[in-house]
C-alpha cells in the first residue's frame, strides 16, 4: 500500500489575512527515505503568529517561504521509516518538518521528545520554541530583578503564558495584557499574573497607572501598535522592552505603524531590543532542563489549546490566532 | 550705577518653530548676591536642540520650563561680585544660568572653565556637554569597536562633530548624514568622516547602501525621523542604537512620527537605548580629562559656530540650528 502524503503550501502571498486562496493542497505519493534519512508521520503542528511573517517576501530573520513550498512549521511526529542510523522507528521527535502528514528528515534540527517530562503537545508549548523563547526572552534580554514590574502583551498567548509565569516564579509583580475580560480573568485566576488588562475592553491607560504605579520595569512585548505605545508611556527608569513580536501588526496592509513616543526610551533611559531565539540553540538544553522542572515543581503550568484536524484545516487554526480564540499554544494535531 | 540685567523669558508654549511672541525681554536691576551666593555676568550662551524640547510641557528628562521663568540655557560667564568662599570676583565659570546678563548662583552645578585647555567657547562644546554626550553616548551605549561602522545624524551639529570624531579615534568608519552638500564636504575634508549623506540632495539609502556594505554597527542618532528608518533598514547584526535627540521632531506641529519599521531591531538581534547625558554627571572628570587629551594631541578638534549678538538675540540664534545653519557648536557671545 502505498502511503500519500498531504501538503499545505503557499500558493501566493497575502495582503492582509491569510484567505483560502492563499494556499494549495497536494496529494501524492510519501517521500521514501534515502540513505541517511528517516521518514516522520506529523501528528502536532506547532501554530505560531510567526508564520505570518515567514508567508512575506522580504529581508527578515528568516528565509520567506516561497510561493509553492509546504508551508513551514514546527512539528512533533513519529519516525515510520528510517535509514538513519541515530533513529528507529517508533521514535517521537521535533523538527521544522512543515505543514505535511509525512516529511524526510537527515536529523538535523531534530530533536527527541521525551514524554516522561510532559506530554508531546507540551514540547511544542512550554517545553517547545515558545517556552524557550519565554525563558531566554524575559530573562536573558529582560533581565528583571525581584520586585520589578514586568509587563506582557499577548499574555494569553503561548509564549506570553510562560513569560508571566517565569516573571512570578522570579519574584516579580506580573501583569498581562491580553484580549477579553475571560482571557484576563483566567490570567489571574488560572496562571497566577498579579493583574490582566483587557485591551479590548479596558482604558488600557488607567489600567497600567493603577497596576504599575512605579512604572514597567520590563516589557515583553509580542503585539506592538497600542500596547507598545501605552508601555512606553509608563516605563520605569532603566526599563527593557524585549521584542519579541509585533502580532497586532502581521496582517496590515498598510506600512505598520511605529511607536510614535520612542522617544520616551530616553526620557526612561530604557532600551528596547530585538531577540530571535534560533541564537540561542545552543543553550535549548540548560532552557529546557529548568523549564522542565519548574513544570515538575508545580510551579510553571502548561497551556496548549490542542485543535483535532486534518493538515487541510491549517489555514483555518491559523487564523484562529489572529483571531485570539487561542489560550495558550495552539497546536493543530492530526 | 545700578547694573541692568536683561532677560529672556518664555512667554508662550511654541507650537511648531518658536516664534517672537513665544518671547518677552525683561529689564530689570541685576540682583545683589545673598550669603554663600554670587553674581555672573554672562558672557557665552550654550544653543542646543534641547533646548526645543524644554519649552514644551509634559513629561520629559527635566522639567519643563514654565512661562514667564527665564529661558534655561547652560553658559559660561565671569563672577562679577561674590559672597561665597569658594568663588572670587574674576574666576570664568559655567552652569545653567540662563539666558539673562547676570544671574545668582549658590555653586551648585557650577564648574570652572580652565582656558589652559582651550579657550571658552569650547566649554561649551567639545569640553561641555555636548563632547561629553558625544563621549559617553558614543563609547558608554554605542560601544563601537574598532572596524565597525558608526553612522552619525545631525554629523555637523555639535554633538555629531565630536561623536564622529570619536570614532575615528577609535579606529571605526565613521559616517555621517547632514543637511547640505557643503556640510558634508567639510564634515570628509575637514573632519575625517569617511563619508558623509546629504539627506537633503543625496538618495540616503543607495548612499548608505554604498558606505555601509556590512551594514552599521552604531548608530549615533540625534535626529529621528527618516534618518533612523534609513538606519534601521541596515542595522548589522547586535547593532546599537543610541538615541541622544529627535532634532526634525522637536517643532512637529503634529503626533511624531514613529520609526515604522522598528522590528528590524528584532531581524538585526539590535537594540535602541536612550540616554541622558546628566546621568553621567559623576563621571564628568573622566570624560572631560580625555577630551582635553585628545584636543591637546590634535587628534579631536573643536568647532564653534560663535554669533556674536545680545540677550535678546538669542530667539534668533535658536532658529538657525532649525534651520541647519551651525557648523558645531553654536554658541551666543554676548
Amino acid at each position: 500500500m502505498t502511503l500519500v502524503n498531504v501538503q499545505c503550501r503557499l500558493a501566493a502571498r497575502p495582503v492582509g489575512l491569510p484567505k483560502p486562496s492563499d494556499w494549495d493542497y497536494i496529494e501524492e505519493d510519501a517521500p521514501e527515505p534515502g540513505e541517511n534519512q528517516f521518514r516522520v508521520q506529523v501528528e502536532y503542528v506547532s501554530v505560531d503568529p510567526a508564520m505570518r511573517g515567514w508567508m512575506n517576501a522580504g529581508r527578515s530573520y528568516v528565509p520567506a517561504v516561497e510561493i509553492g513550498e509546504v508551508m513551514r512549521a514546527g512539528a512533533i511526529g513519529r519516525v515510520t521509516d528510517s535509514r538513519h542510523p541515530d533513529y528507529q522507528v517508533g521514535e517521537q521527535v521535533f523538527g521544522t518538518f512543515g505543514v505535511q502528514r509525512y516529511a524526510l528528515s537527515d536529523g538535523r534540527g531534530v530533536t527527541r521528545v521525551d514524554t516522561t517530562l510532559a506530554p508531546a503537545p507540551a514540547h511544542l508549548g512550554v517545553l517547545g520554541i515558545s517556552g524557550l523563547t519565554a525563558y531566554f526572552g524575559l530573562l536573558d534580554v529582560g533581565r528583571p530583578e525581584p520586585g520589578q514590574t514586568v509587563l506582557v502583551s499577548g499574555a494569553a498567548g503561548s509564549v506570553g503564558t510562560v513569560a508571566g509565569q517565569i516573571a512570578k516564579i522570579k519574584g516579580c509583580r506580573a501583569i498581562g495584557i491580553a484580549g477579553g475580560a475571560e482571557k484576563c480573568r483566567w490570567l489571574v485566576e488560572e496562571l497566577g499574573f498579579d493583574a490582566a488588562i483587557d485591551y479590548k475592553g479596558d482604558d488600557v491607560r488607567a489600567r497600567l497607572r493603577e497596576h504599575a504605579p512605579d512604572g514597567v520595569d520590563v516589557f515583553f512585548d509580542n503585539v506592538g501598535g497600542a500596547a507598545l505605545e501605552e508601555a512606553l508611556r509608563r516605563l520605569a527608569r532603566g526599563a527593557r522592552i524585549v521584542l519579541c513580536g509585533a502580532v497586532s501588526q502581521y496582517n496590515a496592509t498598510e506600512a505598520p505603524k511605529g511607536p510614535s513616543n520612542y522617544m520616551q526610551l530616553l526620557v526612561a533611559r530604557a532600551s528596547m531590543t530585538g531577540f530571535v531565539i534560533f541564537d540561542y540553540a545552543k543553550r535549548y538544553p540548560e532552557g529546557i532542563a529548568q523549564l522542565a522542572k519548574w513544570l515538575d515543581s508545580g510551579e510553571l503550568k502548561s497551556y496548549e489549546d490542542l485543535v483535532e484536524g486534518q493538515i487541510t484545516d491549517f489555514p483555518e487554526t491559523l487564523l484562529r490566532l489572529f483571531r485570539g480564540e487561542n489560550l495558550g499554544k495552539l497546536v493543530l494535531a492530526v
